[in-house]
């Protein structure tokens, strides 16, 4: 197989990241969204909110990197913020899955996009650090746009909302948690005023 | 409204993308495939495929353009290749919801991106002529791999394809048309040898 006929089995392979269901709903409600238009959307809010990164960071790597960083769950599925799933094992089965996908694509290209997840998932860099923080302030969003999305489902407080999002969110953009803060206050705060006595 | 609040109620504008169906189907054949995991899919042809391209292009302007060449679908929706529709009207309904969308953003910002927008719909630069050959190889791939597709529920013909997509993928990239055009032609091939006497 020649290298470019191992791109095109690369890219109809990954196909399947369309079919890969998260938790987080659509704006509109009509569905959960999957894990392929959420890369896409966290692209978008990476080209747009470049300058709201704490660091300098090179926005084209923050877009590929974002493109590619749920690629392992054609292999392995998505794994929600709140199921409490045992990291461990499930870093072991992501490092398999991207081992194994990029894997498919000619060298160098396939140790390059590897070396490219890792730093993702190692969240060490400025760049990988800015796309870890878009990766948790879409589904916050969503959460609030939707009037709770995987907080009501899962009970989720405000406590947890500040640890498991806050955290990582103004580690590289303080900017974009002081409006997530705000707005994850606000919609708890509505919660508790409009529960029945 | 400030900068960052003006780009959130854009980002959150465009999650509806994502409801916008296209005719090509996902290659498992579960359902139709979406505008936006669409434009996904496409920005990762371009990060993958860009040695492919004819011209000298700058990989990373080809994947933003492929990240926003659908935005204006939120307004209009999609118009399938095969649908006959007047590409007159279209092309006024989508410079009209480009100059909307692209407007809820920030300056410089939003007149850039409707720059960019531009630069792919009049597919005169190298960048430009590259991501639209993108834009027809990945549903052309659909097509061949779901046995027919969008073909042939419009009873589309082999000279239909190799005019409508053969020209826009062979201008932005002879290697890929002559991988597109065999795959095709074995395509339709089988199709006549399988029809009944």
């Amino acid at each position: 197989m020649n290298s470019l006929h191992q791109q095109l089995n690369f890219l109809r392979e990954i196909d399947r990241l369309k079919t890969v269901i998260r938790q987080s709903p659509l704006l509109d409600q009509s569905r959960k969204e999957n894990s392929a238009e959420h890369s896409w959307h966290l692209a978008m809010y990476a080209l747009l909110l470049r300058d709201h990164a704490v660091g300098v960071i090179d926005v084209e790597r923050v877009i590929k990197m974002l493109l590619i960083h749920d690629i392992v769950e054609v292999d392995v599925g998505d794994t929600p913020i709140h199921s409490g799933a045992s990291s461990q094992d499930q870093t072991l089965l992501e490092t398999q899955a991207a081992a194994r996908l990029f894997g498919l694509l000619p060298e160098p290209q396939g140790s390059e996009l590897l070396a490219l997840w890792h730093e993702f998932e190692d969240a060490v860099t400025e760049d990988a650090k800015f796309a870890k923080a878009l990766d948790r302030v879409q589904p916050l969003l969503a959460n609030v746009h939707t009037g709770g999305g995987t907080w009501t489902e899962n009970g989720v407080t405000l406590e947890q909302v500040l640890q498991r999002y806050g955290t990582v969110i103004a580690r590289g953009s303080p900017a974009l948690w002081q409006v997530c803060e705000q707005l994850a206050r606000e919609h708890f705060a509505k919660q508790s005023s409009s529960v029945p006595v």
